[in-house]
């Protein structure tokens, strides 16, 4: 898991002791311990998959460079090394040190982590940063892991995703009745109290689904992700906004022994590089996006559509429901959801005079 | 500027030849050098200004602890050790090695730097990241700034600002007419062909001339900091949104020859650090934002009201003239101006499907 560099034994006993000597010096006047780490970081995405599969990438490279070497972390895709859902458990292990995923995917084994990447209807990308770093969120993070040997840094967010691809229209609140859709976690449990049948499919097996109708309708991600999988070649109908997943945080977790054995240089390192992709991952996600989507609004085989109001209003109240069941069934969740909404409502408050207010003065 | 820590004289010779050899190894083993670096840096904020004036210190903090002492950078608030405007030529000419501030303020100097914090009507925090980090927008901020011998780093944003305190209620366009408001740069270039009379003022200032009535309204910051000022016991009506800054970046500025004089893991470690403070200086916006906006909306004596959409059509027709004649004065305006309104067309569309129609769908 590390190893040391110790002084080559070819030096003298008397050059040993002053360069005992000149390595206190260095340390009392700032220079970093030699001391060197290999460390593997298994991931929940396929190897460098846009945005969310280059974050741990940027991770280890950047930890690298910034550490001129002492920290080098070797990324393994979903599957590589450990299964693209087993990344908690092998770390929590201590199998290896690091990991890059999601926290909702530790659903069952520690359900309140959810409110750590996203709830339907909840908060957005900078909503989540202010509740983690400023509004005491990354506290209830840190104390939620911490019986399982693991140490949380929320690593990247993908802002606002989309409703996703569909080959039914969605006019009214009926035409969800029936809908078979891949959706995940809180969404899907959403989606089947109004009436659809939701569906767990790995990405690999989404096009395929939704192309033979095996699906009527999938989310996966955003434009940049969706249009590089070519959603857009087996659905014809893209709709908007992504109600289940408003700005998910990506995470890494560390292995406390592993965390605990790095000096605090190194761990500053690795706390202040994780918080920068946090930006580098949104920005990412923001431009491919934005390139993505201009191919799609000129391609003659795809509508992209709002959600009716009516459908909106209906989920975001039975989300409320869903909600009110998760957090009455297990006391961490409780105790981390009655936080995380009493900081959206302020904070959505703010977001109405703020970000809403202003995009919507600019299509006036 | 720097200094070297050399071996103590006290070491005997053979001493010194071994000490000499473990330092090699280090270097070859991932060690980083034991030279380090004391810097100054100067800003535009009063000192440990919230938001603001945090930034450059919470940079100075974390550079400090992941570098493990090995740079370390002493903090100045604006007119410390230089105006608080002076920061640009005090920076470039390498009367210190660092500065903080906002890019707007070189105007005259360096008219194009405008689009790097904030233009009128212009991009948002997320929007203003994609773009500089992933659509080129950096590489122009480098080419821009490279003359005057300074680096810069993206370092912070405030998010949406709000639109400023008035003592007059704004119902339509002509109560723009001869309102006196303290609004600096491009915003203040606006409100002045709208028949309203721009004013510059520090921020000291501010309070009292709004309480006197020397002026009729004033933009500050947003809810957090304005608050902080008392702003809103100088004036009852509280306008929404801040047309003017969308989402300003801030940036340090690195000297070029101190920047060339640190090894690469601590030119990484500056980097990565100030694109952490990018997403540490939202968070702590969105956070005190929403805290601040909850107190001044319990408070009698405050209206939050939102401009009428006839003003704010108004405001942004002008916008586009004043941009448009920016731009055709200045090549590196032209230049700079062209590739951020490709990269905002692309990006207001996908802002329109994600953060706003989600915004939208959240408050139905």
């Amino acid at each position: 898991m590390k190893r040391r560099d110790f002084v080559g034994g070819l030096a003298a006993a008397a050059g040993l002791a002053a360069c005992a000597q000149e390595e206190n010096d260095c340390q009392d006047t700032g220079a970093t311990s030699a001391e060197t780490f290999e460390w593997s970081c298994v991931t929940s995405w396929p190897p460098k998959f846009p945005g969310l599969g280059m974050a741990p990438e940027n991770l280890a490279t950047r930890i690298e460079a910034a550490s001129g070497g002492r920290l080098k972390i070797r990324v393994y895709g979903g599957g590589e090394l450990v299964p693209a859902l087993e990344v908690f458990d092998a770390v929590s292990r201590g199998t290896v040190e690091m990991g890059h995923g999601a926290s909702y995917y530790h659903k069952g084994k520690v359900d309140a982590a959810q409110f750590f990447t996203a709830i339907p209807f909840g908060m957005t990308n900078m909503e989540l940063n202010g509740w983690l770093y400023y509004g005491g969120g990354l506290e209830l993070y840190r104390e939620l892991y911490e019986p399982f040997n693991l140490v949380p840094l929320p690593t990247g967010n993908t802002g606002v995703q989309m409703g996703g691809w569909f080959n039914r229209e969605i006019n009214s609140i009926d035409d969800l009745k029936g809908l078979k859709m891949r959706i995940p976690g809180l969404g899907g449990e959403v989606l089947r109290r109004a009436g659809g049948t939701p569906v767990t499919l790995p990405g690999a097996e989404i096009f395929t689904a939704l192309q033979t109708g095996a699906i009527d309708a999938t989310e996966w991600v955003g434009p940049y992700n969706d249009a590089s999988f070519g959603l857009h070649k087996a659905a014809r109908y893209y709709y908007y906004p992504g109600w289940q997943e408003p700005g998910p945080g990506l995470e890494t977790i560390i292995n406390t022994t592993a965390w605990e054995s790095l000096p605090p240089d190194l761990q500053e390192i690795v706390n202040v590089t994780a918080q920068a992709i946090t930006t580098d991952m949104a920005a990412e996600y923001t431009h491919g996006n934005a390139m993505s989507l201009t191919q799609l609004e000129a391609d003659p085989n795809v509508e992209i559509r709002p959600f009716p109001d009516e459908v909106l209003r209906l989920l975001r109240s039975i989300t409320k429901e869903v909600v009110d069941e998760l957090m009455a069934a297990d006391p961490a969740s409780a105790k981390i959801g009655k936080a995380y909404f009493e900081f959206l409502e302020k904070a959505s408050a703010n977001s109405r005079l703020s970000e809403l207010a202003f995009l919507r003065a600019r299509d006036l």
